[in-house]
């Protein structure tokens, strides 16, 4: 290990890799995460570039001295701790957009481009990147989980938008996955098999809607969605979170604390004014009220600022030394309105803190749980244990854009089936034998 | 092999493989192929079930016989031809709808559903799929090559569609790689890796409009797509081909013999309006004329009907004893008119007879050619690689939907590098060590 650390010094400079105590910490633990582990890195890389992060790889491997990729540091599942050690390799310094191509509606990244900083970059072109994670997320990571957020019903997720890769591999070979055109039947999907192997919108409506239950409420969605709508976003918030965010004042609105729909739209006017007026007929079947249509720039920025300052809400009611765990599942979609009920219900027996907010045209949501983590974590761990396991068994997955990381591990087999982990554990095999690249998540050896 | 054909029998029934010569020709060798070999498969299963996939699959691995699975058989880079003999599995008896799902908007098939066949079957539900290939191709063919066509361009490729896939590995193990939800972050993306691994729409508007070259065809159709108007559909077909539709008489009119576009436009009637509009502004800047617009359905059939006949009159042309090849790349769009009028100059400088096509708004395009084998076939071929390499070269890839197969293989690793191919070849070997599953096909052990 220390032969290991003086040799990427020797390579890449004194500054390139740090054990500092800060770093390790850092590097290795997170307080958004639902679970956390004593074990810490033993070290930090910093590389600047696709070379040093292959020579990083191809020392560690020769030392046996496993990898832990970082970018944004904002997963939820442990997806950088370090249960086995080794050297978290993080893409500080590879922030750069290096080469945009407006004429062909593409971009060259390197991993550690903010989403945001990305479309700030490109917003005179009239172009946009889609995918709309947490703010601090970073494109390496989300390509590495997949990840989406409140678009992915109009978008898709990640790997829709993912050209090519250039992939450092685990022993430092380094390849590209394809060129640049917008589709292929050549060979292998190596984007797909490496984007999840563990990122706004210009829009010209926007309309809030609120409903006696749940239930309601996403039996609207899924039905605006089967009816195929296209809708720019439609996002499902609880009266637990919209109780916060009154108590918050985050958004200068007073909001009823109901189960409350939030859509955007985008196209052209009449297409825009034509979805809102089939979504509005949708709502009053379901028992929605007060559907607010707001198509003024700046009034829709209030109107959809709830959802955005919902997980924040959330967050700041957070009392000291109590802890948060945020959670994803996703099912079929006409499951939804019976898994949203059921797990409301399981919060409320339970007598837990925690609120729920859904990408529910996807039938994917989220619970977001407060706790003292002394005295409630039993109960919270068996909380999103059994969503997890109902949205299994309703023929859905344990996680719709979070990833498995550490906090998931236990689920995918049951999902998944053994067969199908058994082959993703023969592929990890045939690109890492030794077992290095961020080893102990998605499954075990 | 006799003894695995016997067990075969022996297990699955006595017509469940047969070795008659009219079926070994059937499945080995294709008029529509860009190569034939002069080798046939030993065999032809029939399986009625996953269960006798996995028998068959059991047995063939026991005795090392390579497999090769056979749907539609319209397949034009030689994907299920046998180049090392064996059994080839088709799965003519796996053509049920399993199971339709209308509230999930999924449905569950066997490989041999056909995608008109799905979606005559699903039309009341208001639902239908939207990959639409050749009017033969067959749902597990469509999955092995990540196929598309004309929607691609609105609703994506093949391997957007796969919700889960039950896989038969090749020594008989049976995966499925997912539940049901509509969106997942869990584990390794099987789906994109086995969809590709080489495996209709109501519309409200069509229009149609004629331009002085390929090359302005090609730019008003790149501009509409940068502009982001959500069309349906635009397909190009250059002057030789609306020449051979009026020869053949297919569509009950005339047409221009010019490079024409061909649009079709979907959504609600005002959005359907608004974006027409915007596409007759670029395609008139771009030297567009005859602009023609229909929205009533039955007048809309008729304008779209060139292009539906558009292969089919170019295959009328046969004559006697000539060959066909048809082959497909596809580029960043910016290059497409580049791409396009380079590659129509080749054919005329060659003095070959051949049409072109394309997805324009994917940057795909596709070439046919009626040649005279014993004379043209070296022409044809040097017309066919010349244009693959510079598709390449222009950062694009030497097949946009039909695959690789046998036809494209000496080109896979100039387009991703050795690199990537080592992988896709250790990710093979690590589901099959012994080379079984159509083996010969995307690239050699």
């Amino acid at each position: 290990m220390k032969r290991a650390i003086k040799e990427i010094q020797h390579e890449l400079g004194e500054d390139s890799i740090s054990t500092d105590n800060e770093d390790l910490t850092l590097h290795g633990y997170s307080e958004w995460s639902s679970v956390n582990i004593e074990r810490l890195p033993v070290a930090v890389a910093f590389p600047q570039s696709t070379e040093q992060v292959a020579a990083i790889a191809r020392i560690c491997h020769r030392y046996q001295v496993p990898m832990i990729p970082y970018s944004g540091g904002s997963s939820v599942e442990g997806h950088f701790s370090a249960p086995f050690g080794g050297i978290s390799v993080d893409f500080l310094n590879m922030g750069k957009i290096v080469a945009f191509h407006p004429e062909d509606m593409d971009v060259v990244v390197q991993p550690s481009v903010s989403w945001m900083e990305l479309n700030e970059n490109i917003k005179d072109s009239g172009l946009f990147f889609p995918v709309d994670p947490g703010p601090t997320a970073k494109i390496g990571g989300m390509i590495a989980t997949n990840c989406s957020g409140t678009n992915a019903v109009r978008y898709g997720t990640m790997k829709d938008w993912v050209i090519n890769l250039t992939v450092v591999l685990a022993d430092g070979r380094v390849i590209k996955t394809r060129q640049r055109p917008r589709k292929s039947s050549a060979g292998y999907n190596l984007n797909g098999l490496f984007t999840g192997s563990e990122g706004t919108l210009g829009f010209t409506g926007v309309a809030v809607t609120t409903f006696p239950t749940m239930r309601d409420a996403a039996n609207a969605a899924t039905q605006i969605i089967r009816q195929g709508i296209p809708i720019g976003a439609v996002e499902i918030l609880d009266d637990v979170q919209m109780d916060v965010i009154n108590k918050m004042a985050a958004t200068g609105r007073e909001w009823k604390k109901l189960p409350t729909l939030f859509f955007k739209f985008s196209g052209t006017k009449a297409g825009v004014q034509d979805n809102i007026y089939g979504v509005r007929e949708i709502v009053c079947q379901n028992g929605g009220s007060d559907f607010e249509v707001e198509q003024d720039k700046s009034k829709q920025q209030v109107l959809w600022s709830a959802r955005k300052e919902a997980l924040w809400s959330m967050l700041c009611m957070r009392e000291s030394g109590h802890e948060v765990w945020s959670t994803d599942v996703a099912v079929p979609m006409s499951r939804l309105p019976d898994l949203v009920e059921i797990s409301k219900k399981d919060l409320e027996q339970l007598g837990l803190f925690g609120s729920m907010l859904g990408h529910v045209g996807d039938g994917n949501f989220h619970e977001t749980i407060l706790f003292d983590g002394a005295k409630e974590r039993d109960k919270v761990a068996k909380c999103v244990h059994d969503m997890v396991h109902r949205a299994i068994e309703m023929e859905g997955t344990c996680t719709g854009e979070h990833g498995i990381g550490l906090g998931k591990k236990d689920f995918l087999e049951k999902e998944v089936g053994e067969g199908s982990v058994s082959v993703m554990r023969a592929i990890k095999l045939s690109l890492d034998p030794k077992w290095l690249m961020n080893p102990g998540k998605v499954f075990d050896v």
